[in-house]
Formats: structure tokens, C-alpha cells, sequence
């Protein structure tokens, strides 16, 4: 699902919003990376080195961040939170595993990929296990009720990256399909995670269903920056490991902008590039078209305006510091792209 | 996990134990199918179909029909144990096409594997897809024991084929080690079959422990049998797609007594091809040497006594007719390898 998110300060110097929800949620946070470690655990030496490679490799926690969130704003506390924050993180870490393998990625948050490290089988076969133990951490919960939302949110996340694995190198894939994809790929967890907060709180009602648009919004926000900054973003010469959207042939919103703004050649260019051949040089004629429809900055926009759909869905829930934190959150993942 | 069992007849032409099971269970069966095939429903196409390709393939349900057994054993009925049924089986497919990615299988259950067919990407993420079903399908049983005992399996499944993986192309792998890797790879799903089975049914305490036991075991007879007919069994000569494990590199109860009962000579033999060196040649070396040291029978020996101690624990179970066909699938299981 693209690179992670890095320490990034703001221009002013502060810590950006993540951090500061980080900050909020330390406790919590400190937790959670305690119930992770313990569940990864295992006497067969592989599975906990693979795993900690990945989880321990400076991921912000953003998902787990908003289940915590998500909880302490709605008033609830204790272990349950925290051990579904811990699990959302496994799922999310299954699914890079995997996507991995899928994407055949070398690289992962700044470090080698664990399949070109441990080779795909192992990756394949940790990221079982670990999906495995995001539920025997849901099922310590006792909450049936959060386990419906994360499993159901588990098999659409498999169904988007299969439509995703269908749509490689279909360059006719539309603005619509792109859209059912990071739905499904990417927005569904944040959705779930948010929403199983609330759950946990005890407050299955309409603030679950407020924090369960949050989500989706902040999600769908967040993809299409990644997919903006796969391109390098708006400072498109200082972006590092760009590229590997267009090296997989994945048609983005983007390249939808570009494409569907661009003359016969460019189509004709668009359906070359993304059928299946690519070189260096049609990277740099990519980035030249996508400047010249300003493609990344209409994603952007979409980005932002996603962002504020996120914000409204907030304006019914207590307002409180943890509210507040997730609002300030939604301009982090969009501030990512500049 | 080795070849499916196929519609086999015995020497007098009677139906096998598991046709036998089957038919006593006619009617759960037929429902576990319909909700098989409901819950594998997606709007994105390569995941029914190639979900299908595996799950109608002639597969025996032997590990649903152990669940509704244990369930109806125990006066248990209704739609909990049909759909516990249902995620066993979502459980074991998925395993299956993980397993087919790691071992680069072309062949499964007589046909073209679906990574064959689909491709290693499209096998993982359908088996992310259906792992994911299993979990729905548990979710709407609403019991949150038996999600906890399936989603433990779940974990020491996949521990197991790290093991699995790990140990491979090891020729100095123990007696002891392979036994630890088919009691987590295979029997865990069959001990878990089997015990959700009797809490499914109300029955959680001594008895669904009882069905633990005999699942655990009969799924260790059962592997053993496996790992005697990739050498074809008692009647080498006859086998289909035999030789999968030792072009593999994995060293199975077979090649554990071969090579511990072998020559210094015949040690380095299984040194050389278990650690990576394999000719045509090298398997019909296996082949004899597997027969001097009598292997096979020996390896056959041992899941008669896994068998019989599966059929042991079930003498502290009601005496019906249920009890009877479990006992006697014992019999089916160990009866395959001749």
C-alpha cells in the first residue's frame, strides 16, 4: 500500500499531527506495542524475526492510533482498545506482507522487503500467522460484535486486492473502479478500525457509524496522497522509491486525470506504458503528462476533499481532546502530499 | 498437504468409511455445501471461480464431516456446526493454496493447481479471501469458544509451515522435529474440527477433550498415511504424482527411517539429495532404499497406532451411530496406504 508514513515536522518546526496523537495515546500506544510483541511471539525463530522486521521498522501506527482514539473519545478504556488496536495492526501487517509478494516490492519503510530478505514463502506463511493471531487477539476481547467488523473488513480488504491484482495493466480502468478498489484495499481498515473503537466503547449506535465514515473518509484520504506521492507527489525530484505504482502497471487516480485529459497519442502512450512496456524513459514522459493535466494536484484535491468528509463525519461526536486529534489527523495525511 | 482422497472402493466393493460418514450425514452435508458456496460469493470474479476450481475438485470434506459428527455425536444440530462446518473447510482451502504458492505445486486433487492456472498472486490473496470467510462464517455461529479454538488452530497452522518451510532440504531433521511439524501443520485442524464440534453442540468439557484427542490423532494417522503414499505407498508401482516430498527436499517419517536405519553410505545419499541434488535416478535409489529398510510399512505401522488411539478416545463418548462412523474412519484412513 505504498511507503510509510516518515517523522515528518511540519514546516513550523512542531511535530505533526500523528505524533501528537501519539502523544495523546502514549499509554495506550505503549500498550499495544506490548501486546503485539507478545503475540508475535513463536518458538519457530523465523516468524517472530520476519515479523519484527516489518512491525518494528518505524511505522507510525496509524490505524491502531484511531482505534485508540476512536475508543477514548467515546469514553472507553482498558484492555479491550488496545488488544483490537493490536490486532488491527496485524491485519494491516499481513496484508503488506502479502502485498509484497504480490507487487514482488524490494523494499518496505526505507529497509529491504521481508520476501527479498526470507524469500515469498515465508512471507506468505508469517502473514498467516499473523492474521491468525489478530484474531486470537480479537477473541480475547469476548466482543463478538468487533470481531463481525474486523473480519468482515478482512475479506473485503482480500476482495479489493484481487480486483486490484484484475485491474494491473488495464489501462481503461476508470475513475470508478480505482475508487471501489481503495475502498476495499485500504479504506475498509481505517473504517473498521475506527468503528471497532466505538464498539468497544460501548457505543454501537450512530457514533459508530460517524467514526465508521471517519475512517473511510481519512482512508480513501490517505490512499490517494500514497498515490500521489508515488509519483513523487508535489516536490516531484525529492520523492524516494517512486515509480513502483507505474512499474506494476497500476492504473491511479493519477494517471485516470492524465489519461483521460490527454490527446490520442497520450492514450496511446497510456495503454503502451501501463499494457505492459516501460522504461526509464516513459517514467519521465509519465511524470511530464501528469504535470502537464496537473494530475497530482487534482488528486490532491480528492484527497482533500475526502479530508473534510472525514472532518464533518467528526462534528457529531463529544468534543474532546481525542476528537480534536483525529480532526488534526485528517490534515496530516493530506499535508503528506506537499 | 499431500493428495486428496479419491472416490475409492474397498477390496470387497462396499463404500469406504468416509463415503459411509458422508451418507449418515447426508443432509448436514448438503447444507455445509450451500453455505460453502454462498459465502465464496464475490462480485470480483477470479475469486469464485478459482475458489471453485479448488473447493469442487473432488475433495472429501473429511475435516467438515469429523465437525458435524462430533456436533450430532453429542445431540448437537442445527446451523452452528453446518457453518463451523463450512469454516473448517474455508480453513483447509485456504491452507491449500498457500501451501501449493510455497511448494510451487502444479497438481492438486488430479488437476492443475489454481496457481498454475491463476498464478501465485491471485492463490494468496483468494486464500487471504477465504481465511477471512472462515472467520465470517464462525462470527455469525456468534460462540465465541469455538472462534477461539479455531482461530488458536489457525496460528499453529501456519507456525507449522514455517516449520515445514524451515525444516526443508534439512536432512538431519529428527523423528521428533517431523512429528512436531505434522502435529501443527495437520493435526491441529483435525483437533479443532473436532472439539468445535462438541462445543458447537453444548459440550465443552470431557467430551469435546475426548474429540480433541481423537481429531488430533486420526489427523497424525492420516498425514503419516500422506507422507507413505508420496512414495506410493504399499504398492509403489501403482501411485499417481508420487515423489512430491522428495523432490521438495522434505525429509517425512519414510525418509527418517531409512536414513537412521542406512549405511554411512546410504546417509550420505540422503544427505546429498535431501539437501538439494535430485535426479530421477535419486528417487528410484529412494525408492529401494525406503523398501530394504521397510519404511513404509513402518511409517504405516506407526499411523495404526495413531489410528487406534483416535478410536481410544472415543470410547468415552456415547455409543451411537456417529461413534461408529468415526471409529470406523480410522480404519479408512490407515486402509489408503495399501
Amino acid at each position: 500500500m505504498g511507503p510509510a508514513v516518515g517523522q515528518a515536522k511540519k514546516p513550523d518546526g512542531g511535530p505533526h499531527a500523528v505524533d501528537r496523537l501519539a502523544a495523546l495515546l502514549a499509554e495506550d500506544l505503549a500498550a499495544v506495542d506490548q501486546l503485539i510483541h507478545q503475540h508475535m511471539t513463536s518458538p519457530v525463530g523465523v516468524i517472530p524475526n520476519l515479523a519484527a522486521h516489518l512491525i518494528d521498522a518505524g511505522g507510525k501506527r496509524i490505524r491502531p492510533l484511531i482505534t485508540l482514539a476512536a475508543a477514548r473519545l467515546l469514553g472507553g478504556g482498558g484492555d479491550g482498545p488496545r488488544k483490537l488496536a493490536a490486532a488491527v495492526e496485524f491485519i494491516h501487517s499481513a496484508t503488506l506482507l502479502h502485498d509484497d509478494v504480490v507487487d514482488e516490492s524490494s523494499l518496505r519503510r526505507g529497509k529491504k522487503s521481508a520476501n527479498t530478505i526470507w524469500g515469498n514463502s515465508s512471507s506468505v506463511l508469517v502473514g498467516d500467522f499473523l492474521f491468525a493471531r489478530s484474531f486470537n487477539l480479537m477473541v480475547e476481547t469476548g466482543d463478538i460484535q468487533v470481531l463481525d467488523i474486523l473480519a468482515r473488513a478482512a475479506s473485503v480488504i482480500a476482495e479489493g486486492e484481487v480486483m486490484q491484482l484484475a485491474a494491473a495493466n488495464d489501462a481503461e480502468t476508470t475513475r470508478e473502479r480505482y475508487m471501489q478498489i481503495i475502498v476495499a484495499k485500504t479504506a475498509a481498515l481505517f473504517a473498521a478500525a475506527a468503528k471497532a473503537g466505538a464498539v468497544a466503547a460501548g457505543r454501537p449506535g450512530a457514533e459508530a457509524t460517524a467514526l465508521e465514515t471517519f475512517g473511510c473518509e481519512l482512508g480513501l484520504a490517505f490512499q490517494l496522497v500514497d498515490d500521489a506521492l508515488d509519483y513523487g507527489g508535489m516536490a516531484a525530484t525529492m520523492g524516494k522509491n517512486i515509480g513502483d505504482d507505474f512499474r506494476d502497471g497500476k492504473v491511479t487516480l493519477p494517471v485516470v486525470f492524465a489519461r483521460d485529459a490527454g490527446d490520442d497519442g497520450e492514450r496511446a502512450f497510456w495503454r503502451r506504458v501501463v499494457g505492459g512496456e516501460r522504461t526509464d524513459d516513459d517514467f519521465h514522459r509519465a511524470l511530464a503528462l501528469l504535470k502537464r493535466h496537473n494530475a497530482i494536484a487534482l488528486t490532491l484535491d480528492a484527497a482533500r476533499q475526502h479530508a473534510q468528509r472525514a472532518r464533518d463525519a467528526l462534528s457529531a461526536l463529544p468534543a474532546n481532546a481525542y476528537r480534536e486529534a483525529l480532526s488534526d489527523l485528517t490534515d496530516f495525511v493530506v499535508e503528506r502530499g506537499y
